[in-house]
């Protein structure tokens, strides 16, 4: 192989207990004047400032390791009930693992945004090259009146979780530009209580895995998805399984998969 | 301030993990003999004679730790999905935290009565200021025949799951006297298995967090709710999130806000 | 009593943690020759060769354990939904536990057959009493894509999670002979992820326990079970209130209990 | 065999994971009224009244458990430190589980005591048969001195931990008179801290098991041991290895090993 | 009682189960202005800049917790190993709870220093009232060797374990001025790591609890100890005993103890 | 750097919970072929036949995570009590991390072994190359007298717990060859079991750390150790702050310090 600071495990026993975890056992290049990739996956280790029970710092190691789950075996992934293999190109060399940030100022630039913490978003909102915020599945009781409030003031869209079980993942996007580049940033917490174990912000009545699944696919395919992250995963709390962890892989897959599976990705990366 | 019984923490780091947990940081007043409050917080620390595995006495002060989440910064709590601040007048000094029990003799009168746990409940039927028993949401395999024989020809109403699922809410208090003294007891067990992981009793096939939340507005609209009580959170047993106690918090604190927020009790309480 | 081989623990007192746990507290007979019975149950503790996370060969003990807390007091189990006693004779003498196999050679005879566990039933397929494979409720995305086609190419069924939902349990057996002798395999991570917390192979939008319980009872109605097996449990990861081994216990009792209210068995067994 | 009554499970895989557990796999016999048994092991699943975290109503179940994993493929045990093998006779049939009580009134005669809880010693003390009672390895500072002030005014002897340190195994039996019969109480939390992770009442500055295990070894050849239980150990609240449950077995184990290797077990039972 | 600003709960059911939980049930008293007390417990919940696992910003909490095992029905608490009752006063009365600190400046003066946590005492050397530092019980690998010599070079006074258990107890303290004020902070990782499972930073080869009492006791015997800490317990990652919580209240309560029984405290406080 | 197949990540910000684990933050470089290094950590990710409880594959992977905590912002390690500075040389640049096994046949060429494991042992004393085969801290109850006798019988020798304490660790090496190639194998469950709750074959009264790290450095200084290998950690049962991983890093870190620190090995590797 030409570039001998890719490092692969290909020739070892191919299970997820066995080898040092990249995600989805992706060469691991963390030289970013050197990287060349498609799509290169950066962990940020970091729970400073959490409001109640720490332990996140570890979530981007833990997703790591579920990932390999995913791999064993094959390139790609195959989703049985739509028939169809993802990201068999892709998991074939054109995804990097970066590795951890030394400093978190790696931000790409953002303009739809998909969020329920509010408090971060407030400097993002006023950035020159971000059009618009959207935040959906609010429903905690635990921010104040003043926070919704100023988000709002601020130009934010904020769509609760009654409002998108009526609107739908469609209702959503309608409103923002076709083909606009967007950043999506997920909070596990989205998701129902019941699926997150492992999440310490989780709030009852939220979405099932199928709406959060339906709904990044929906933005994959209106918008042109620049980056995304996902956040909140605390698998110093999360159950001996690791449901919490698994699932957050499971959910960068399916939104890598689906963005990869975009005419427009297909375009720029042949 | 006047009353030096009152202990307060608001000068202090206003996060759940500080001071030492009173529910929704109330001030603590032990003295029952000089209490003067709209609303009683009283922990109940018992699990004797618990079928199987113990350790929900410590439920109450789970709870009490978890109710800090909804108060950092602010009074009251601020539903977004209504767009209403619920509790901020009872937040600021109409609630107390008087402690737990020393023995458990402070029930206090009963009329209508939602509950799982039909044990306890034969005994209180047959109060003489008791009309009525209303049970919702029962489902459980392990309670005896006998036992459902009897509640009813006790003059029990038992509400089953899919019976409820058929009624809805507004069928459980249709039957019951507008405006009627009611205590209500929620067994936690009543939601779905999913939800609870830190409740031995829990039942698959049980309510979704809204149907529950929406069963205790309806209740808290119809009737005059006069006291009420949550158990069966064992934290000993609960996931290191603690989500079994958050919920148990959040179903007292919306439930308290829903029995605020009627005519009724702005008109006693003003 | 006339068989001195049978163990009770009738005279003890019949709470959940009381007690060496045969299933349901049925009778231990672990000689083989000497076994008369109606229904055995069989525990298999093994999980050599897990990809993951092992410890499910500590299952069928848990199930065991959890079995007991349907038992307490009486005889058969009571649905309040459906207002019915069930296994009143059977758990009366008619189960019998037989402790757990040396080795792994008591598979009796298949013809339908329900799993989601793709590799083993590859070899199944081929034996000659085997008239047909039916999988159902496969969703994973962790499966090649090979081995879901060479599935199909030996002629097995595959019903996905969502083709499910679609057709329901009575098209999941409509095509099946009526009356023909199945063997049912339970994967219990049929289920959705939220309802198996000790189950490492949960995956994420899978069955509510309502839609399993019911598609059992349809299998059982339409075909003669004749054996059936529940995997995956793995109770050295399962949340501490042991949810996952319940919900399995609780499968196992509510399947035996539909099998046993049909006609045909009621004619063979009187 | 004659007496259908015993269950052998020996024509099994036999690892510690597999098949119902007896104690040291003995026979069950729960019947009373037809045992005969030189040893019989009774368990007493109970935590009423448990003064802090509730939970050892499971020690019983989790020691059977453990107590498996000392007899894979032979009978008896091998001290390869004494060069010695102990139970060869008594593993091959002499040993019997009588099961859990019903009701805990089984408790034999007592004329030694060992033991560091002083609050039930009250009762015993004052029975007629019983002429002494020596507590060793006290050094609780939860305790009141009033207590300790009642113990020794009944009679009793109190070896605190530094005493024991000073006096010796040797030096708490030499005032009790050869061959008394004795009865023997081990509260596992006479055991150090670091030992007993899974005993809720550990306290730091205990014996190591070294000392506990000589010190059972000189009352075993000093007195004639009729009976002794082993309380506090609480599998709920164990580390996942179950350290305490094992050393709980380990120490029962090690106790009937000295006991029947006295020259006046070998003459009674020959 | 006069000061109405104190709670009590003496009149509750005294387990340590029960009760919102202050330090030894001490009355809480948050105002510092108002503040009278002889003792004053203050927690400092906080682990920012934890280096591996965090979660000790609940170590006060849980602290609290524990403490109350050792108040149930009495005042002070008994040695049984020395015969003698400590704080027997100072549990009545002269022990407030001020809660948790809002920010952490509340640090009294510092002339001798006990600690093993270098880093942050670098600082504390160059304040003109401190005369010098004393480090016990060194011997982790973690820190650099730079930390070292500078501490050395900074005149901090380094006795590693082996050192000690060369020089024991009296030899740590002989070089102090005696009477001297003292300042105090125990890393709770001076103790073996394997009576301390909940602590992060836990070492092998460190003090068993008698050799840290010992020391402590010494200490307070030379010195005038005008305050003290204890810093590392991480009950998020505790066993579920809380034996790690349980000894820190442990070890504070018996250096209270000791000093408090000193000539010059009762001189002082009568 | 001319080794493009080294990766490094000393950029970034250097904390243990930062960073894809490698073991001590060496390059990963898992090509045999082209592999060039003093010294090669490779990690063996296996349980199956495990007695009892399983999870072990997972003990490479959590010392390697716990390595990490050893070598924030420096290069070797300083020991305080020795005032040393190891592996200064190794630790930049001659060791690397292999990864783990495809399959288990790298086994080095084994002369002197200590292991408490009999079973394996017995294929391994027949090679041709291994002249004599010694077992140290032997004590479980658990081995039969058969295992025993034979390993005896094949000449392999046994130092027992108690025979270890007479003769100390320079009894064991007294009777090797001076500067004999030595294979050591550590079974971690030498130590005592209050040091090891995620070693699930622990055992009571067993080695200190210092002995154990004593007994290593005795090896290292007499016999040129050519290899060795640690075994019998469960992550998955460990406690949740890691103290039985940690060990094991910790024990492998000091070997590997001592191993380096001989002459021997200066003049091998100058």
């Amino acid at each position: 192989m030409a570039d001998k600071g890719m490092v692969g495990a290909s020739e070892r026993l191919d299970m997820p207990f066995v080898g040092i975890p990249s995600f989805l056992r992706a060469p691991i290049h963390t030289n970013l004047d050197t990287l060349k990739a498609e799509i290169a996956v950066l962990g940020a280790p970091t729970d400073e400032g959490s409001p109640f029970k720490p332990g996140s710092r570890f979530g981007a190691r833990a997703m790591r390791e579920h990932s390999l789950r995913f791999v064993s075996g094959k390139t790609g992934y195959y989703d049985p009930q739509r028939g169809h293999r993802f990201l068999e190109r892709e998991m074939n060399g054109a995804i990097v693992d970066v590795g951890d940030a030394a400093h978190l100022d790696y931000m790409p630039f953002v303009h739809g945004m998909f969020h329920t913490n509010m408090h971060a978003f407030r400097h993002i909102r006023k950035m020159s090259h971000v059009q618009s915020l959207t935040q959906v599945g609010i429903r905690s009781l635990r921010d104040s009146e003043v926070m919704h409030r100023d988000a709002r003031a601020d130009g934010n869209r904020i769509v609760t979780m009654e409002a998108f079980r009526h609107s739908g993942a469609q209702g959503v996007v309608d409103v923002l530009p076709r083909d606009a580049a967007c950043y999506v940033s997920i909070d596990i917490d989205v998701l129902d209580l019941s699926l997150v174990p492992g999440c310490v912000s989780a709030e009852p009545d939220g979405m099932s895995y199928r709406e959060l699944r339906d709904l990044l696919a929906t933005i994959a395919a209106h918008t042109e998805v620049v980056g995304f992250d996902l956040v909140e995963i605390n698998p110093l709390l999360d159950v001996a399984t690791g449901v919490t962890a698994y699932l957050g892989a499971h959910t960068v897959l399916e939104f890598l998969g689906q963005i990869c599976a975009q005419p427009r990705w297909s375009k720029a990366h042949g």
